[in-house]
């Protein structure tokens, strides 16, 4: 047998992805934005090649969707036919499918109508709701290969236990998308379908490791994306495309069918979970999973069905300014400061949250002899040993499998990661339990119910600049909900400007305030993340909701 | 600074312990049972050192306690000088106590009377309730050891979280109780303390891990008792010495504050739980200590409340004959056809439960190469290596710092023990979820809400031979709610026959069938296991009490 070049393998993804694209929805030559245009979101509504129809579809979320089709105003063929649409024009301009399933789709849409037909009724809370789906959540029969190109002809044998669950719901599969190698990394690039931009300003970073989804749920190409996050993969590539990212409580979704090399590493969880273009939808997927009981065939599930929290004023919401690590930049905290201001209008109560042993969390997770503090390095994404208690062992096999080029940042976090033995391994856990106990039992002593910070140091940076996840793999070491939302604002130049006489509080906070400059992000969104407690990710999304109407009401002229 | 010999160093421990008794309460000699007399369970009645109140006393259970301290009948003095002083006789006959807490103990009951004669109701669910703890559950300021010498001048710096919860409920913790060496061999001895005795028949073994508590709850020097099990440590114990024992599913009950060398663990998690003497008291302590809700403190837990559930006929019970390697031996085969008959009898639905893929999961939960049942091994209880992935070196270490003598059945053990890398323990736990989730979906396919078995090949073996946990040990690895009970039935000659035309199913069946005869165990009480599906705690033991019904039911005669 001849043994393919590497090459040669990863030309079969993208054959399989040309292939997969439903040519007469591309824009031609006449329609592509300007060479030098940055911003491209606008792109599908002046291209004309969506009727008024489709960009009200597109432009809808799933709540949306459905309320239509229930009332029979939209079909689920229409709906799907207007997001392919879409979609197709946005891989295009972005790069973010790995494999269109337009047959598939529309069948599933068809016999979602004739249902409806019959039925006079919908299939499912989710009836004709297009999602897109971070490449390796496996679809039946279809090739799934994590971004490896060793395992490029690998076949999934079954739907992703959450893909079935969204199908019985009446979701619709269109679209799959890209992720980066190693699926590790804070920006979306591999040596199989190549660099995912980022639509509001295409020289800056789109995020990872769902940064397919990212792209796929801010342009509009499905109205919820799944995306999968061990240390910010959802969250931070909704930050920096400006949609909505939760990641929930471990062990709430269904995770079966996540194909990841090095499965069965529990001390800290990889989770699925949703990118969205509102907090609705994020409930509305919740629920829809919830309510089909998934512990019963997934048994490492906690049975706990979803209930819906009430949206009171009467919480405390605390704000962490900083990690005290790297404090945020010009443009998060003006977003910070602008959403404490609109919380204490509406009469939320909002209080200051020291960050507490950020140190020790990072310490955890990257499993570092030592603190990773004490050394003189500059990119804290590259140091998560704990995902990688076989020194990388697992990932390092398959890239030299196929030969593929590493990619910087791949190499950067795979030489540095440390086999750890068992017992070592049992100390992290210990000790990561130790703090999840304190820093939930502190929030409890000082009255808070959900924290206000920061997803990232700012808003999306340059390409190649993506190096700080201290921000959300917190979260993921305490195992606590969290949720990323736009607040209305985008970097802004002649707002966000650096204050010469800032005192930087650490060498990696001086890092980023030197390469901090706002002219590179001018246009791109800012998000804040809202953490809940440990399992309290119904008050999570509650909390949200309360963050939402405060920035939205206190905008509206008040009443005389 | 001179080194401690081993000796002077257990030598502590025995001093401790006889410091704590209260040497009124012994008896004396002529009290004594007669050398060679073997079942011993009587002499606390038979030696005139309890009234008669405080027989009536030690023969309540923790819920009989409680309804006569409520209504003013019996104060919690007066219960815990009743329990001090059977536990006292307990000890001087079954050698089961590590430490007694006297003064403690009556100052905790002094205080409650006093809250009781000011407010005129309980402290809480458990109030006045003597309870008894293993060892190696922390007490605030007291020795903890788990047994090994090197630690014996350990100090707790806190109470166990769950002896804080049972506090704050009314419970009074009067007594400690033994352990094995290691804590990981199914009977009870150590080099501090010595060996502990089953009361039943003094040349079986009591039992292990949580031995001292098998002799405690069943000789009512405690209402309930608490023990720890990862492999069967409660239950084993429990079947040997014919009481109830409980292994909740993991992450219900609070952990913290055991004191366990090689925490972090979370392959095949260890868990505590109740052993009592009888179903209502599993079913306090659970409600007690959960109404309370320790998730709120202790993170790793699931935040589920205790739901009493119906005790409602309707059910299915899957009987498992056999696990497929070793079955039953002729006192616990009678055991469960009566049990059936009964349930039968009672109109309850009984129907056969194939065991199911039992060597894969010996061959997760011992992390061989390779299958265990290829080899010719004779001690099953010896290769449980994903409780050490480290080899076991955690345990060599400690034992090797005091130079105490390592016990054959330790030795076993930690010999065959083979240090496994941070990858293969993932692929294990892939291993262990998927066949967790088989089985509970093939639980669901066949119908069947509970399975009964038995807890051990037989009753309670002698001294020494104690060497099969994979009754046990399977629902550890499956996390499935485990209750051992008594079925009012022990091991007698007459009935019990081997057959001589029996045929073996496996090399390890023939020897559990060679060495088996009931003249040995006569007199063992026979107990019968009761497990149900994960985190189904609640039904598990509402289906017990079925079971219970069932058995006592058609003892009566029917009325005409």
């Amino acid at each position: 047998m001849v043994t393919q070049s590497w090459e040669a393998k990863a030309e079969k993804a993208r054959e399989r992805l040309a292939r997969s694209i439903a040519k007469e929805w591309l824009l031609d030559k006449s329609s592509c934005p300007s060479h030098g245009r940055l911003n491209v979101m606008d792109v599908p509504e002046e291209s004309g090649r969506l009727s008024v129809e489709e960009i009200l579809i597109t432009n809808s979320d799933a709540s949306g969707l459905v309320s239509k089709m229930e009332i029979g105003e939209w079909t689920a063929e229409q709906v799907t036919v207007a997001y392919l649409k879409r979609a197709t024009i946005g891989h295009q301009l972005l790069n973010m499918a790995t494999e269109f399933m337009v047959e598939d789709a529309l069948a599933q849409a068809r016999a979602l109508d004739e249902y409806y037909r019959q039925h006079k009724k919908l299939v499912g809370p989710l009836h004709g709701v297009p999602i897109s789906t971070k490449e390796h959540i496996s679809h039946k029969g279809r090739l799934v290969h994590a971004s490896y190109v060793a395992l490029v002809d690998n076949v999934a044998a079954e739907d992703a236990f959450l893909v079935r669950l969204l199908k019985a719901s009446g979701a619709v599969f269109h679209l799959r998308t890209n992720e980066p190698q190693t699926m590790m990394t804070g920006d979306t690039e591999n040596n199989l379908t190549g660099r995912t931009k980022n639509g509001h300003n295409l020289r800056l970073a789109n995020g990872g490791s769902s940064g397919g989804e990212g792209a796929s749920v801010s342009f509009k190409c499905a109205a919820i994306g799944l995306g999968t996050d061990i240390g910010g993969s959802i969250r931070i590539p909704a930050a920096f495309n400006g949609c909505y990212g939760f990641r929930p409580t471990a062990c709430r979704l269904p995770y079966g069918g996540v194909f990841l090399p090095g499965e069965g590493q529990e001390s800290i969880r990889c989770v699925i979970g949703p990118l969205t273009r509102g907090i609705d939808d994020i409930e509305l997927l919740m629920s829809s999973v919830l309510v089909q009981k998934p512990w019963e065939e997934e048994l490492s599930l906690v049975p706990l069905p979803w209930k819906s929290a009430a949206t009171s004023k009467n919480i405390t919401i605390g704000v962490m300014w900083s990690d005290g690590i790297v404090n945020p930049q010009p443009p998060m905290q003006r977003a910070l400061r602008m959403t404490v201001e609109k919380l204490k209008a509406a009469g939320v109560t909002v209080v200051d949250f020291e960050p507490y042993k950020t140190a020790e969390a990072m310490d955890i997770i990257t499993s570092k002899q030592g603190s990773i503090f004490d050394s003189s390095l500059d990119n804290l994404l590259t140091y998560i040993a704990l995902f990688f208690p076989d020194g990388g062992k697992t990932q390092w096999d398959l890239l030299k499998q196929s030969g593929e080029p590493v990619y910087q940042q791949s190499r950067a976090m795979l030489e540095i990661a440390r086999e750890i033995t068992v017992a070592e391994n049992w100390a992290y856990n210990a000790r990561r339990d130790a703090l999840r106990n304190e820093f939930h039992s502190l929030m409890t002593q000082r009255g808070v119910n959900v924290i206000l910070t920061a997803p990232y140091p700012g808003a999306a940076p340059l390409v190649g600049t993506v190096d700080y996840g201290v921000y959300t793999m917190l979260w993921n070491m305490l195992d606590m909900p969290a949720l990323v939302m736009p607040v209305g604002l985008t970097v802004d130049p002649t707002l966000d400007r650096k204050s010469p006489s800032y005192q930087t509080i650490s060498e990696y906070d001086k890092g980023q305030f030197d390469k901090f400059d706002a002219e590179d992000s001018v246009g791109a969104p800012v998000c804040v993340q809202v953490v809940g407690k440990h399992f309290r990710d119904e008050e999570t999304i509650a909390a949200a909701r309360i963050i939402e109407v405060a920035l939205a009401r206190t905008a509206v002229v008040p009443a005389l």
